[in-house]
C-alpha cells in the first residue's frame, strides 16, 4: 500500500512512464540516459566537441585545420601559381604544397609574406581565408572556454553499492567522494528504484523514491556514505538477495550541488543494478588525521569494502 | 465562482492586464509575445546577433567585413597610393582594389608586407584599422560564445493539442519531447488559457491558470503529455468545441527546467489557439524498445494522432 | 504598533541599520548606493571597465593603445633605430614615429614586415611586446564578452511616483516597464521606505517595507504600475503629502527577475524622495491595440499621467 | 539535550563526520577547507591557474611561452637554418637565437617576413606552431576571463571575534563589510561550532548550528555585526574562556549571497578559533555622515575594538 503511493510520488519525479520496456539499464554508469533519439536533426557538434576527451577535441581540430587549408590550397591551385608573388612554380605537388603552406599562413593570420596573393581572384579569395580564419579561431576560443569551464568527472562513485546491517536491520549504501579541492555546497541526493513487476499478465515497470537516513550535506569535504534503511518504509523490506535479482531492480543516484569554484549548479547520476551489490560488506574508512598534513583523504580507497561474517538471524 | 478566483491568481501569474484588446494571439508558435516597443531607443544589435538564424548571422560578419575594408579602401585611397610600398599605381579601381587588400591585410593582421604603410597619416590609419580588427575579432568571438551556448529549439512540442476521454471525462492535452541528448533537469509545466468574455456590454479579456494532472518530471528523457482534465475544477468543463471557438480560446504554455549539458535554466513558451486542437484523437506511442538500441525515441512521431470514434454520451 | 513591528521585519531586509544618519538619499535614482567605501584598496579596474558607458570604454581602449605602444617605441629608440631592418634613420621625431609603427605592428601581430627587429635585444624586447599583444586582445575580448552579456538599463521607472485613489483610499504607485524584447520571468518587488523619526530627543532612522497590491508577475510583456495601498496596513496611512515631506519619506524599489534572452538573473533598484511624487494623478495607459502589429507597447508615455480633480473628502 | 539534538541537526549541515581527529583547524582564515586529498589524479592545471595571484599567473604564462618557444626553436635548429629565408648561419648561439624568435613571429602571429620557412619540413612544423599560438591564445583568453570574471576577497572578515555583553548576557560577534561598491543582495550567514569531547574515554568530535539574532540581509551596504546571543539555546551557554579554551571550541562561518555585478552568487567561508576570540570589547562604529561624500564606510576600521570594563556579575 505504501509502496502504491511512492511509486506515484516517484512517477511524477522521474519522466519514464510505465510503458517503458527495454531490459536494458535505465541510467549507464556514467551517468547517460538509455535513450537514443531519432527522426530529428538537431546539430549539435558544439555540444560534442566540448563533451569529448581531449584528444578526441584536438583531433578534430587538427583535422579541421588540415581540412580547411587543403581546400584553400585547392583552390590557390586552381587560381593559378602565377597570381601570388614568391613562388617558385614547379611539380603540381610542390605547387600545391607553397599553396597549403601560404592558405596556413593566411589562415592563421601568421602572413610571414615571403609568399602573398597578387592576383585579384587570389586576394579575394586570401581574404575570404583570413575572415574564416578570425572566426575560426574565435569558434576554438569558445571550445576551449566551455571545456575549462564546465566541471567534470568530479564526484566519484564507489563501483560497488553495499547492502549491509544498520541500525535494527540492513541498509543499502553506496559512498561518493569529490576527487577535486572545489567546495561543493549543499550537496543533495535522491535515490530511486525501477523494477519489472507481474500486473495481470503483463510486465509493468514500477517505481519507488528511497527514503534516505540522510539527504544532505552543506560542505562536501569528505566522503559521504549515502544510506537507505531497508526497513518499513522501504519497497525492499525483507527482500533478500534472490529477491532483488529476481525483480532486475535498478537504483537511480541523483545528486545535485552548487560547485564554489565553477560559480554553477552541478548534477551528477549514476546507477547501480543488482550485479553491482556486495551483500555483507561494509566500506573501510577512507582518510585518516595526519600530523603534517591534517586529514587526508585517500581517493583510491573508495571501493574498498570489508566482507563480514555474519549469521543471518533476522 | 471557482473560476473567478482562479482568473485572479491568474492575473498576478502573467503579466497582460485585462484591458489588452488585440484580437491576435498574445504568444506565438515559436514562443515570443505578441507586443511591439515604440519610442525608447535601446540599442540591441548585440542580441539580435545572437538571436538570428546561422545565415543571417554569417551575412552580417561578411556585410561588416566588407563595410570596414571599404571605408578603410576609400581612406587610404584619399591618403593616396604613393604612402604605401609594394603599390603598383594604375586605375582608379586598380588602386582601390590594391587598398581595399591592403585593408584586409590589415584588419585581420595577416599583414604579408608585400604592401606596408610608407607615409606618417597612412601608418596612423593603419595603426587605428589593427586596433579595430583586433577588437572585432573579439566581438565575434563573444557573439559565437553566446550563440554556442545558448540551447536552442530544444524542446518540441507537438503542432496540435488534443482533447480526448480522460478518467470520467476529457482533457486538454499536449505532447512535448527533447530534441537533444543533453538532460534536462526539474522540468515544470504550466498552462494558462485567456479568452474574452462580454462584461456589462463590453468585451473584457479574461484569464485561468489550469490545474494539470502533473506539473512537473524530475528527468526528462522522454516524451511527456501535458494533461489538464476538464473536470469541476476546469473553467472549460462542459464547454463542447462551438464553445471553445467563439470564446476564442488561447492555451500559453510555460515550460522551466535546467539544462544540465549547459548549465543554465532554460525557458520555452508557446501558445495553442482554438484552430490548432484536434478532438477525440489520442496522441501514438512515440518510443518503443529495441534489442540492440535499448529505448528509442521517434521525434519525427510527435505530431502522430489516431482519431477516435466515440459516441458523445455526456 | 504594527508599524514597529514592521519596522523590525524592515530591518533585517535591508542591511544599513538605524544608526546612518546621512540627509542624503540611499539610494541614488540609477539604482546605485549613496555609500562611499575608504581603507581598503581593491583594484576594480576590470569592474569599471564593464560598468562604464561605450565612449568611456573606448576611450580608454584607444589611451592604453597609445600609451603601451608609445613605451615601447622608446624603448626601441633606446635599443638603436639600427637594431632594425627597413628603418630610414632620421630626426627623432622621425625615429619616434617609425619605431611607434613598428610598436603598432608588433602589438597587434600585424607584422608587415616592411620593418623588423634584426639585433638580440630588439628581438627579445618585439617577442614581449607580442606576448603583451595578444594578452591585451585577451583580456579586451573578456571586456567585450562581459558587457554585452550584461542586461544594462533594461527596466525604465516612471520619472515620478503618483499617490492617487484607490479602491476605499490613496495607494501610492510607480509604473515600470521593459525596454526590450527580451523575455523576463518572475518579476518580483519589493518597496520599503524610510524616514528619520524623533525618538527621546534624538533622530532615529527608520524602516518599512510596504505592502504592495501583488508583488509579482510571471511574464512582464507590458507596463506594471506596482499599486502600495495606504491602507490600514500602511505606515503612511491618513499622513497627506505635508506629512510625508516632513518626515522626508524615501521609497525604495527592489526588482528581481530572470532574463530569459541573457539566462541570468536581474535585479534592479531605484528610489523616490517626496520631491519625486505627484499628488492626486494617474498613470494614462502607454498601449494600444493596433490591427497591423497587435499591441503596441508606447514607452515614451511612461511618464504621461494625468491630474485629477479631486474633493478630498477624507 | 537540547545541544544533543543540535549536533544532530549540525552533522547534517556540514559534512566531515564525528571520527575527524585532526587537531589541526577545519577550515582555514582564507576559507579553504584542510583537507588533503591522495590516490586519483584530477588535472586541475586551469583551475590553479584561475585561482593563484596574478605575479604566479604571469609567471606561467611567461614560463610556458618561453618553453614553447625553445622547444619550436631547438626543432627548427634540427630541421636546419639552412630551410629558412633571411637566415644568417652563424654560431649554434647566433643560430638557436634566430631559430627562437622566428618561433615567437610563428606562435604569435606577428609573422614579419624577414625569417620565414622555405623547406617542405620548417613549412609543416610552422603550421604546428602558428595553430599551437592560436590555440595557446585562445586558452589565454578564457583564463584571463575567468580570472575576472570571479569575485575574489571581496567580504572582509574582522580579524578577531568578540564575545561582549548583549541583552541579558554575552553574545558571540564577528564583523564583516563588503569591500567593494558592487551590491550584494540576500546575504545570509550561518555558523557553526566544532569541539572535542570525551564520551566514554574517546574524544569525539562534537558539531552544532548557532542560533543567530539575524540571518540575512537583503542589501550589504555598509558593515554587518553577525551575532549570537550566549543564552539558553546556545551549546556555550555559561561557558567561561577557560572553558571555550580547553573545548578547543573552532567557530566556523559560512556565507552565501547573489553578487549583482558578475551576476552570480558568492559563498564566502573563514573560521575563529579561541584565539582569535577578544573578551569584553565591542566593535568600534567604522561608518560616518559626511556631508559631502554621504555614508563613509572605513574599512581600515574593521578590526577596530574597543575593550570594556565589566565587573563579571554573572
Amino acid at each position: 500500500m505504501t509502496n502504491e503511493k511512492m511509486k506515484d510520488t516517484a512517477l511524477e519525479d522521474l519522466g519514464f512512464g510505465s510503458r517503458m520496456h527495454s531490459k536494458r539499464r535505465f541510467i549507464n554508469k556514467d551517468g547517460s540516459l538509455n535513450v537514443e533519439r531519432t527522426g530529428y536533426s538537431n546539430w549539435t557538434l558544439y555540444h560534442q566537441l566540448t563533451e569529448s576527451s581531449w584528444i578526441g577535441f584536438f583531433m578534430h581540430v587538427v583535422f579541421y585545420y588540415v581540412l580547411v587549408n587543403s581546400i584553400f590550397a585547392m583552390v590557390y591551385l586552381l587560381i593559378g601559381v602565377e597570381s601570388f608573388g614568391g613562388i617558385k612554380s614547379g611539380s603540381l605537388w610542390e605547387n600545391f604544397s607553397q599553396m597549403f603552406f601560404f592558405s596556413v599562413q593566411t589562415f592563421t593570420t601568421v602572413g610571414y609574406g615571403a609568399m602573398s596573393p597578387v592576383g585579384m581572384t587570389a586576394n579575394w579569395v586570401a581574404s575570404l581565408e583570413a575572415l574564416v580564419g578570425l572566426l575560426s579561431a574565435a569558434v576554438a576560443t569558445g571550445l576551449l572556454f566551455s571545456r575549462f569551464t564546465r566541471p567534470k568527472a568530479q564526484i566519484l562513485y564507489s563501483k560497488h553499492a553495499i547492502i549491509a546491517p544498520f541500525e535494527n536491520g540492513n541498509a543499502f549504501m553506496i559512498r561518493i567522494a569529490n576527487t577535486r579541492d572545489n567546495k561543493i555546497m549543499n550537496l543533495e541526493a535522491k535515490i530511486s528504484a525501477t523494477w519489472y513487476e507481474e500486473v495481470d499478465g503483463s510486465m509493468i515497470r514500477k517505481y519507488a523514491s528511497l527514503k534516505l537516513e540522510r539527504d544532505r550535506v552543506f560542505l562536501f569535504p569528505l566522503s559521504w556514505t549515502i544510506v537507505h534503511p531497508l526497513n518499513e518504509e522501504s519497497p525492499f523490506y525483507s527482500s533478500g538477495e534472490e529477491n532483488l535479482r529476481k525483480m532486475n531492480v535498478e537504483f537511480l543516484v541523483m545528486l545535485e550541488g552548487y560547485d564554489e569554484s565553477y560559480n554553477q549548479m552541478i548534477y551528477s547520476n549514476t546507477s547501480y543494478t543488482c550485479e553491482e551489490i556486495i551483500w555483507n560488506a561494509k566500506f573501510k574508512m577512507m582518510f585518516h588525521s595526519d600530523e603534517d598534513k591534517g586529514t587526508v583523504l585517500e581517493l583510491d580507497k573508495i571501493n574498498d569494502v570489508e566482507l563480514m561474517d555474519i549469521k543471518n538471524d533476522e
